[in-house]
């Protein structure tokens, strides 16, 4: 029997390859092209635009990565917004906290909320939590529109090309900077350290030139281009570093832990290059 | 025009695969498979029996983390072994450091030397410093035979099957154990804490069983399998985690701080979960 194999070209240079056992959907919604495969490796993955988003086997470390640095950072987060993440998973690490009161996805693309609850429900399993406020609406728009409101701002989106391009944009995070409360914290996904420098030393700045404490940190994601990923965070008030070790909470995780808080933020000598 | 790819299965479900400009040697040596590719995401590349060794663009990582945790865990390492490590990389970071009276590299096929240092020579530069010591032979047999010589020792080996199968062994690190002097330190390669899970649990278990001090802990390196790989240290004195700030020096690297050292060893959940 023949061979399916799913090929993504990460840059023009190179990729990775992974064993199909089964094409589950493929669409064009009205912002991008949806397919959902099954794989040995990493079980259900769900691809937009040819990129791999997120697996069944190792979104928790993006999830996790995404959204506890800052939940832990603040000492009583009570209303986070999630701009992208249509997936649901970095919702379902928000509410594991209880001192959140209102979560809001903000998705532009309501066919991936659907299909992600309907074929990777244990990532999308918080996104009917009480306390979750599912709107398929603008990202951009609604932060613009709200003014100090939230205490985190996380931005779970795509790569800056195609439908998410504005979402690395300065004016966004302008935004964002604005939609926060006065003790507010921003954690926005921000490529690879070793294929999108330009990228990171470029948002790096715009985030920096806003808040008054800005840093990076970085997680091993093995589906996404270089294994390495960077997450930009930027806060008006609340030092990451500086969260008192009795703040940091164990809570549920595979991958998260309050000595892994502090240690994503010691950098590799050329990451460290790329922020000066 | 065509393209040619290289493509490597990682696993049996996932590979990278990775543009190609030129093919600028391929042979069957004694041991293994040896092609020297030209890529444009990493430079020039070597794969031993289809499994990428070192890149120029990457190799930092891999080279450095071997290297210098145990080497600044130590505070007068003057005698070192590299069992494998044919490219000459470990050896080059060992030398930056002026107590090394002696580096041995035992290399069991002298055509990975040879070939690295003509279409490597970046990596192999180390290997004609005049403390250094290139000889072909087999690293089990010269661990075997030399007892209590070595403040260091580094397996800077390829996967557990082919020639590097005995490398992974118990009998492997008990031999070291022996060659080790008093206060020695072990520092070997152990694959992905994602696709590697089983073996890690091994190897950690049979070092753990040798020496009294073990640990575990990772770097990016994007074009091993996941990006993510780890390497267990074992200790007969010293702890990585002690070190006195003053003691770690600050050397010319790329990716290996001080601060790195310590954050390396704060592993995430699941990857505590293997060591249990």
């Amino acid at each position: 029997m023949s061979e399916l194999w799913y090929t993504e070209k990460q840059t023009p240079n190179i990729g990775i390859t992974c064993k199909i056992t089964d094409v589950l959907h493929s669409e064009q919604s009205d912002f991008q092209k949806i397919d959902i495969i099954e794989t040995n490796q990493f079980g259900t993955m769900l691809v937009l635009d040819g990129m791999v988003m997120t697996t069944d086997k190792d979104e928790f470390v993006y999830h996790e990565m995404i959204s506890h640095v800052a939940m832990n950072t603040h000492p009583n987060p009570k209303k986070v917004l999630v701009v992208g993440g249509g997936d649901g998973g970095a919702i379902r690490e928000i509410i594991k906290y209880p001192t959140v009161e209102k979560a809001v996805l903000a998705e532009i693309d309501g066919r991936v909320i659907e299909l992600s609850k309907q074929y990777l429900p244990e990532i999308a399993a918080g996104l009917s939590d009480p306390r979750v406020d599912v709107r398929v609406i603008d990202g951009i728009k609604h932060v613009e529109e709200n003014k100090g409101e939230y205490d985190i701002i996380l931005v779970d989106s795509t790569e800056p090309i195609g439908p998410a391009e504005g979402l690395f944009a300065k004016t966004f995070y302008q935004s964002i900077y604005e939609a926060l409360k006065d003790d507010g914290i921003l954690v926005a996904q921000t490529e690879s350290p070793f294929f999108n420098d330009d990228l990171i030393t470029r948002v790096f700045k715009d985030i920096k030139s806003l808040f008054p404490i800005t840093r990076l940190y970085l997680a091993h994601i093995p589906t996404y281009p270089s294994g390495v990923w960077s997450f930009t965070m930027g806060s008006k008030k609340y030092n990451p570093l500086e969260v008192p070790e009795t703040q940091l909470k164990e809570t549920s995780t595979k991958y998260y832990t309050p000595a892994i808080h502090k240690s994503v933020f010691a950098l590799p000598k050329f990451v460290q290059d790329l922020l000066k």
